[in-house]
């Protein structure tokens, strides 16, 4: 009891990245994980009114954003994507913005860099040295060996890209490969088996798509922690999301972007909005997850 | 006659990306492309000595290779991670230096990028729109619908990862999939389908491997103009290339990055080795090429 109040007081103890996640989904009794998809065009009118400079906008956006989720999100994700669109200078509000999420919160950045050797040594020193987040989604096409550079240090983790939900998957993803059902089921046999010699957790990002082919991927790595995408503006459904967590021990962060970021309009209380939007999605969250909240 | 001119002296009139491809080839007598891997420890001493920050130094660096090597190189390639690596002023530095190479060289961001939606548009906005880059890499895992953003303008082009030489790229982009030899040669075939509704061309990067598997892939979609990485330090063998080549109608880019960027070593000389090892290059690859070339 006095070691884990020391812990919490202790910012520079090293926690493993599962033991951050576990309390992060405790506190905050949910796994929902918020995404950052800052689009100038999309942030609320009355905000645009007050910020002209679109690097101070996105910045104060997305601060606001974390300031009324805070509450109700175990996790962060910033989506590069959003972040570059700015050129250098969004990655420099990325960098503050880094900041101001709350202390003990996972962040995890949404990134599906994929390469080989040096390269992705670099993309280890972006992330998690310079950077400092948590985590980053990878994209394993050119073979377990990218993932390498990442999985010395027990309190990082990374997401593969093992099944996602979207129209595309079909082309590739759910293509049947060496008598399993799908590329990904592949994948996932690969991780389950790397795990044995990686010091980081190999997570999965997984979309809730046809119950066959995704319960199969999840059934050959039960261990690994999840990353759902696709509540809220992707239109996941949350019953699917049931079904396909049955016996799964690996934790999940089940994430929501536009739907939570967007959900004020261009109302002037839009903050409210964004909290209550939060609050709702992790109510619709919980009972679908109490197994891995308490 | 005139009108070559004209095109020549007016940067503004829009080319297509194979016009200016074409062209560069031809100009330089080249398809060499050389990659911009900077990586601040393994710059030459003299420089290091001179320049403490590490932009400046980078910046430097890789502006004296471009000086170096423009009478060589087709193509420049800068690699993303290692700007990245950097942080948010690694990229000012790769956006300083997109400035200084010379105008007509096909510049190819190293990026491998793979994403759906409003992200993948994010992505086409960073690097064709903001950078102005002529051409992004690629990756295909989430399927065909990665690449829709970047295909309405003729004037770019994509490098689609399709089949890699890399140890990993037995895990799943040499597996075979659906009665193909490997995952590749499927990923070919629906490249070579879907460039009938792209207006930019759709290229892949592909390593000259067992040559069984990569002349099937090639085969597959022997109009793709191709990124062939792995001369140099990742050891690629001219011959493989050669007949690799065979009978492909696409025009190919050869890449080095290290053996050219570090061909100076720790020497006060260390610019006109760099040359030295790029004219080299091109000087062993242009037997192979020659078809391409005149």
């Amino acid at each position: 009891m006095f070691f884990y109040l020391w812990l919490n007081r202790n910012p520079t103890v090293m926690m493993t990245f599962t033991e951050k996640l576990t309390r992060s989904i405790q506190s905050s009794n949910s796994v929902l994980s918020v995404g950052l998809d800052p689009d100038p065009d999309k942030i609320p009118l009355p905000l645009r009114q007050q910020i002209s400079d679109p690097h101070d906008l996105v910045f104060e956006f997305c601060r606001r954003v974390i300031e009324s989720t805070k509450s109700e999100a175990a996790a962060y994700k910033p989506n590069l994507a959003f972040f570059e669109a700015l050129g250098s200078g969004g990655l420099r509000v990325l960098e503050s913005l880094l900041d101001v999420i709350p202390h003990g919160k996972i962040i995890i950045a949404d990134a599906k860099r994929g390469d080989i050797g040096t390269t992705a040594a670099k993309y280890k020193v972006a992330f998690f040295d310079k950077m400092q987040v948590d985590a980053i989604t990878l994209n394993p096409l050119m073979g377990l060996e990218t993932l390498d550079p990442f999985l010395d240090d027990s309190s990082k983790a990374v997401y593969v890209l093992t099944m996602t939900s979207n129209r595309g998957a079909a082309d590739f993803l759910q293509t049947p490969v060496k008598g399993r059902l799908s590329l990904g089921e592949y994948i996932s046999e690969h991780l389950f088996k790397k795990q044995g010699e990686s010091a980081a957790p190999l997570g999965m990002v997984i979309g809730a798509t046809q119950a066959e082919i995704s319960g199969r991927v999840l059934r050959a790595n039960p261990g690994a922690h999840l990353l759902i995408p696709g509540i809220g503006a992707q239109g996941g459904d949350p019953n699917r999301l049931r079904d396909l967590l049955t016996d799964h021990v690996g934790l999940p962060l089940i994430n929501s972007s536009r739907a939570i970021n967007y959900a004020g309009g261009d109302n002037e209380n839009w903050e409210e909005l964004v909290a209550l939007k939060a609050s709702e999605t992790r109510q619709t969250l919980n009972p679908i997850t109490q197994n891995y909240i308490v």
